[in-house]
């Protein structure tokens, strides 16, 4: 039985040399894990010899610890009778103003579309919050490229073809879904909402359809497959550690509790410059980390913080490995071209994800539904369009937008920060809604195309001439600025 | 003879169990049809008990009472005596707003051309009239599009031709048309004006054009109809319903009535998501319907209360039917690609409308007047450029757009919305000015083409090498923000 | 000798049946021409019984009554000890606005392009003046089209070349001019300043260019021609009167008065529709004109109000009848197409203007630069490119704009606006300030493309690749109203 | 020994014909310089009679009196003890405005990108500075369009190779780089800080990376040099003097003093129009230069100021020239299409720079960027690819631009601007961290592309299908005036 240890007692505990953390109620001795903290040590230092749960628990998982520190670093309990209230913190007016957006929102049934969960996420989110759940690469423009990638593409609706029954059930991996759309993995769900990631289950289990769990989830691996029901497939995303034992002990965990396959993460040798979520680090006490000096520091950012254990090494002939460690299935999550999709078919994957990791890795990489076109064409002219299964992530807003991947040959899209936002705003319930939206447009969608099931929608039904010309416009001010702009006669100075 | 009946009997019959309602000063006993309302059962019971008459009245047509329920609902009329001034609601500042709007609108004589009028109906329309008018499908991106495309198409006009004398009559199904122009069939007219689609037929004889009669008109047929002059020729709009009995009773009756042409709307299959419209139930006690639950409400709006008759399951075959109890011409209005307007000449149809709906139900399909070259293309194909009348409708709002479809082989244009915004601002004067303006512009542009007579007007008159292109730009913003913009000497800050 | 007449007198010629109007010293009686005056009867009976000059001077030349009307019309002078000093009207607020842009604008020094005279002149023009100089037909999206064509035309510097000495002059229809740029014909120019056109005579000598003289200046052609010093060339545009006599005594007096060139304007068989100039009888009672009713007034606007002449029946034969009464080398001003450039060589024409008469006639018309290529090739074709000069209006505001006018073919250019804002602003000065900044840029260009002389410029030095191609952008604002914009350190809210 | 003068006596020479004025404590005789002053008279006279070093240190080298004018026009030294303190000048509000923005800038740490450093310049740097660095020719569309074109290539990243190890060291003219960048030739450094150009060698030094020495530096060719440390390799960016003595003189001291390469810019036979760098001596008593009249002054603004000795007569043969009297490689700065990159090569050179002088010198120039893949082709088809290095400077800000520029095949690019922002914001410690960033996003992107090494990067690693795409668009106001944008629940008004 663990000792139970004062709070006086943990507070003289508060040095480099010397550092107890309380975390929920149990004490730490983190002195030698200081130096290892993948966020830096700083932000430890700030909770030494202090209570430092409520920097924790939004980032990490609750068995990370237990996982990742020799046992011997708990000292003990704290005993909670000499653990004060904290002087509440004067929350700053911004903090205010989210707490009166927060109370003030609309009802969930006002949320017609994924932009109103959106716009709800960014008044009620914390800041850090939606700096790590919003942010893209560099200047954001493959973020918004994303969306606006689907844009280029226009549909072309059949009339007369009985539309009255549409089924839009598909299977994706071999299990069947209710949609042709998955919930991608995306990171620190608790970030956004307490129960993290378990909403996200729960929704797909009322949904029908099929989440991945993502390994840097804030809630643990077992308690998101823990609030799947019975029967209710998942997926697992995989960041490969540099450690292969401990990444071989993680894939086949996920295996042996059913997970139905095995999203490996190709495009983040190295987690993205998002500098959002990097700025918010000078402005806000609780942030992660504080900067260590003058010359850059490269862990900057929640991203980077959680990152540091991936593998930038990984390579083709890894897949091999991974073969040889698991049965299920194998999909490369983050191939962007036409030759890596060809390759991952050549090394045996059973499906590949046209993604560029929401906008948050590279900028000016194009978005999944450009590539898209072009996976298809490469695969048929291999003979390998029936064999890989390919998946687009990144933009996804509407129903229009699955029809267009759909229709261009994906087998589903994934759908990340939409349902974050959802979650965000109103927990499972909103994630169920914004899923409700999605298929409501969907059903619309497929009665106006004239496709009363999915195998109906093929690549006649979009037009993809302007795909690929991205512009960039260079305004002539001068000749803006002196224009004397048209008016109506009801709005005489515009 | 019918009862009368006190307002105070008719009070205590005011639940979900016992539902009368007083509409323009008979007594209905609703409480079975609750169930059967296409807008939901809410916004009768708002009127349980009560006179339903001012929230009823905008948006049914006068008779449809006694062309849809049984004899029987009707109690009796009620005792005016005993009648109660309803209390003045007193007005939201939004609406004392658009009463001043109302008020001190510009005269008539200062619209000088359609975005005038929508400037003004915009300001003086109640606010779910215009909502329900201007609203889009999803992001509204097609129903811009509309218009935007016919500014990808670019004038060539010819010099030193004689233009004295300009002629710009024609004919329509074989009915003459002072110009290439029809007025377009839209819903609830009376949201605008009283007199609702009577002001656009009065107009239509004022200057020798065709209306086409809608069936979701806010008046009766017999009053659009009836409003119409000796020998003025008017053509039928029709949303096909799953009782196959009420339609043919329909198409026979508007034969019978001398209709021209019978236009069956294709494009709809169900009624599209108009977010706008949608929204208003939110923030309007007076709307149409409240919300029943948290999951989506697949019948929000006013697009969604007034559709649920229409047939999904309609299709090609059905064509040969209609062929079969109606001599009109029929033409399918809603057709978006060259191949089905290829199979509405095979299937012996006399004409097509290429047409999104105004942008009202899919997002993302293209406009009519891009279709159209390709249209006139696949007719030339199959030999029937003369065989099949081609009509564009969607963002007409010059003489020009109007050129432009003539010339690319269109036999006329539809226009609906800015009709309706004259209408709404100005009644039927209005609407007569608002043709007054095309017209005007339309001997302006013919004059300045060289074409003195419509058959004048050919392919070799517009360019249309960007027709099909399609952009979405993603600003830099970094480079913009940090840009110090050029100014002038007089204005040394801009 | 005229009789002396009493202002008390003439106040009794008030009316429609009798009116008497005084303009400058003169009284008139304008009874039987009220009808006939093209701008309407309204804006002279305003002045029945009382002076009008203010309202005349600035729309008409000094000459005009003497050419058009009987000379019994003429009543006597006024006896001006018996005009009353007019009680000065109180200015508008908008009008003490402009006094003080006028009295504090920058000094003429500071012009530093063609920009800042712009908006300094949409600064002190009188309201009516910058709606009649500045506007364009329908959206003026042709009006602005002139200008951004240029900026899609790119050039190709060669360095290393001695350009020590730059020599930009040139001949246009045989005469010198210091640069490749005439002075474009322009109406009404005493709306902009005192002296009118004859400013732009003096700064033309100044700077050893030709000036074209307009056939609606607001000076007389004496004047105009009178202002040009010995052996100063002008060119003569002319508008063809409905009345072939009137016509041919015009172009006989040009002629004899020495001008070496006749353009003949095409693109005007009516005057545009320019709503801005529309507009502004509306909201002035100083306007030209009043409506005279509810349907609509085809002559509104100063445009209309002094083209009623122009003969709409003006066809290819009538230029044989030019070439029979007159020597001067004949040019088309206002051909849009290759076709038609080819048919007036094939008429014997000296030369053609590639316009489209400043955007202010039909909208959605190219503007003459993206016509010029095709226009050279197709003359080329016919074998008459060094037969016909070809020129080019709308849009020059830069040097480099000349240039690549002149790289793709063009004699010369023609400028219209900026040097009527340039005068408007600061009269003679200022035009030849214009110029001077004009050549400057010129200058520089030249010396900068490696081409010291005109004849070094060639069809290699600019881009063409992008000139036909026109886009619209319909923005997604769903997506760009929810996106959280970027910011910087050092703007933390942009 | 200098004579000691009183400044009482110094005051006594203070007009046109008498004109002595203090520099550093020296005093001089300008008297017979004032017409030879290539920024004119006017700003020396300013300061007849009186302390100019505040005027005169921010634009000159220390030395510039010493080089060009004869020894005799030194007249003494001024008696310290004479010199009153000079009234400090009441700063104006903008001045105050500036130095609140001056103490309250972000610390170093927050920078995070080049365009962080632009914004905080643009805050902190004099105006006339601000001016100088930022302004481009003309409507600056050149200069945007610089950035904007590397916004037209794509990249398409590789994925499974192995990258832990990046490595992005380079070769330029033979010398090392830690980095395929060098410092571009920029002038006037000292206005944006003290030290000026010697904190860019400086931090050249600190990064490994090799800075190119301006003819037009405000610290001397000495002073730059000498901050170098051992071993530290430069480059000489030379203006060719009219005098071809001058400037053999220039190169020989240049190769003496260890440079390593000469570029020779061939952009700039006269120095650029850059109207915001123009106006500011309007409005600022401490312009460089006033006005001398009314007609346009061709030296206005810095730019003119500092470049009248620059030769407009070079030419081809005088590279013969050059290298015989020299033996450092030479580089042709400024070369803008394929056909004088080939001359280039044949005339013996060994580089060239892409470049338009960072849209400093003709408006509507392409961006270096643009014109890379051309003169790769060019000089492929002469077999000159890997005799020639080619470099492009103009709009870099990421390191994904600096990827591109290598992939299309550049041996690397030259940054201005950003560092200039950098030094004048924070020095020499700023200019590193710049770089600092500049590797960090480097070793991302090399990282994310999979391509370790600068040989791994390919010309199959970007897409440029739209680089030569330039539009320009017209927006159609009209449409857009009048439609009612879309608003999400949480942000009913947007």
């Amino acid at each position: 039985m663990a000792p139970l240890i004062s709070a006086a007692e943990v507070a003289k505990h508060n040095n480099k040399g010397d550092c107890w953390v309380i975390l929920n109620g149990d004490v730490y001795d983190l002195t030698n894990f200081l130096p290892e903290h993948p966020a830096g040590a700083n932000i430890i230092l700030k909770y030494a010899g202090k209570d430092g749960s409520k920097a924790f628990n939004p980032i990490h998982p609750s068995d990370i610890i237990q996982k990742l520190l020799p046992a011997k670093v708990r000292v003990g309990k704290v005993d909670p009778a000499t653990l004060k209230a904290e002087a509440a913190e004067k929350p700053s007016e911004e903090e205010l103003q989210r707490q009166k957006a927060e109370s003030s929102k609309p009802p969930l049934s006002q949320m017609l579309n994924m932009w109103d969960f959106e716009a709800v996420a960014k008044q009620v989110l914390k800041k850090e919050a939606w700096a790590y759940y919003s942010s893209g690469a560099d200047d954001e423009i493959t973020l918004r490229e994303n969306h606006a990638a689907f844009g280029r593409i226009w549909l072309k609706p059949r009339i007369l073809i009985d539309v009255a029954k549409i089924d839009m059930s598909t299977t994706i991996l071999g299990q069947k879904s209710s949609i042709p759309l998955y919930i991608s993995a995306t990171a620190l769900g608790r970030l956004g909402h307490p129960d993290g990631e378990c909403n996200l289950t729960r929704a797909a289990h009322t949904h029908d359809i099929i989440q991945m769990i993502p390994t840097l989830a804030s809630c643990t691996f077992d308690e998101i497959r823990g609030a799947a029901r019975n029967g209710q497939h998942q997926f697992f995303q995989l960041y490969v550690n540099k450690d292969r034992k401990i990444t071989e002990a993680v894939v086949r965990k996920a295996e042996a509790a059913g997970c139905k396959g095995l999203f490996i993460t190709v495009d983040a040798p190295q987690l993205g410059r998002r500098e959002k979520d990097m700025r918010m680090k000078f402005d806000d006490d609780s942030a992660i980390q504080k900067e260590t000096g003058d010359r850059v520091d490269r862990n900057q950012g929640a991203a980077r913080a959680i990152s540091s254990f991936i593998d930038p090494a990984l390579k083709w002939d890894d897949i091999k490995w991974f073969k040889s460690i698991t049965k299920m299935p194998i999909v490369l999550k983050g191939v962007q071209c036409a030759e890596d999709a060809v390759l991952a078919y050549q090394y045996g994957c059973q499906g590949v994800v046209l993604s560029n990791h929401g906008g948050r890795q590279l900028d000016w990489s194009r978005s999944g539904i450009e590539i898209l076109p072009e996976v298809m064409a490469a695969l048929d002219a291999v003979g390998a369009r029936d064999k890989l299964e390919v998946y687009v992530d990144g933009g996804v807003r509407r129903a229009t937008d699955i029809f267009k991947a759909v229709a261009l040959g994906a087998k589903a899209v994934g759908i990340g920060r939409p349902l974050l936002y959802a979650m965000s705003s109103y927990g499972q319930a909103g994630v169920e809604r914004a899923l409700d939206l999605l298929k409501d447009e969907m059903e619309m969608t497929m009665r106006l195309m004239g496709t009363p099931t999915i195998k109906d929608i093929t690549r006649s039904h979009v037009i993809t001439d302007n795909l690929n010309k991205h512009i960039s416009v260079v305004e002539d001010f001068s000749m803006n600025s002196v224009y004397d702009r048209l008016s109506t006669s009801a709005n005489p100075k515009l």
